[in-house]
């Protein structure tokens, strides 16, 4: 089972942080983040998650105008924003990572929207295995949705096959990095017998 | 940052297990698992996730039939099968959810194509902690897509309201319980800077 202090850590103290201190964020940290989160299963193994690293000021200058405004100080601040985005292509890594389906690339993924819908939907449950990476690096995580996605993909992304789902500021908390803490849902409202 | 032993337990040297052992899951786990990633970050606060349990053979018997064959003798063997599905009114929960905003369940999710969107996502997103969680009280999960999921809405929750994700097996594991660990991307394949 795991420990109290790792629950608390990834799960029970952890919070979603609106400011950052300006400590940077290594490249090494980044890789033990993938090097962990790598493992987290997926739908025949299809990996569609990419985390495009917004860290040099041009960059960020690029993503600012795309972001609600009440979202914009929160990335200023933070030292690395990720932008994670489905890759639309995936199939066309399956040979190597499905190695004993290779036809899977075109067998069951030959069509467009079916690979739309499968890749944002392992996309999405990679964004859950990121958050925890993150946390277990000992950062704080500021997931965001309220962005414009098509500028996003437009702006970054011109070749039509990447698909932004969140944008992601990482670092250590700065001032006032929280707010209160909302309620959760009973365990019996959640967790239902059939 | 987490110990070594937790990133054993959660990503390194945890598999999706195939087979299960007939070792019962207790309720107090199912519950101790909620209270964990109940702390999950969701957009909005939005918490769609809903995890309909399937413990009685009755209740089983109901959901093989809309599994592939090839899943059938896996959630046979589980001592426990979740349903993982996005409940598609979580909107009417948001005013105890997202009190200095209560009008957002009006405002901003009136529209059902929208709810079901935000709620897919954000359900998916939870299926990324259910996992970690179950493997955080020391069980196996299984995840699986295999399945009829417009029976099994249709079966399970016949109020049109209620969107079937992943079928998910949880227990101890059994014999021969993996199959071969599958290639990952490398680094620089998935995290490239902007």
């Amino acid at each position: 089972m795991l420990d109290g202090a790792a629950q608390d850590l990834l799960f029970r103290e952890a919070r979603t942080a609106n400011s950052f201190s300006s400590e940077p964020v290594a490249d090494e940290v980044l890789q033990a983040i993938y090097e962990l989160i790598k493992w987290g299963p997926t739908s025949m193994n299809q990996q569609p998650l990419r985390v495009f690293l917004v860290k040099s000021q041009e960059a960020r200058d690029r993503l600012l105008p795309y972001l609600e405004e009440f979202n914009r100080p929160k990335t200023e601040s933070a030292p690395v924003v990720a932008i994670l985005a489905a890759d639309l292509d995936f199939h066309e890594e399956l040979p190597k990572l499905f190695p004993h389906f290779p036809q899977a690339k075109d067998v069951v993924f030959a069509d467009p929207e079916l690979r739309e819908w499968s890749g944002s939907q392992n996309a999405w449950l990679q964004i859950g295995y990121f958050i925890m990476g993150v946390r277990a690096a000992g950062l704080c995580a500021g997931p965001m949705v309220g962005f414009d996605a098509e500028g996003v993909n437009k702006e970054f992304f011109g070749d039509g096959k990447h698909k932004a789902l969140v944008v992601c500021n990482i670092g250590k908390p700065g001032e006032n990095p929280w707010y209160p803490r909302l309620p959760r849902l009973e365990y019996d409202e959640v967790f239902i017998e059939v």
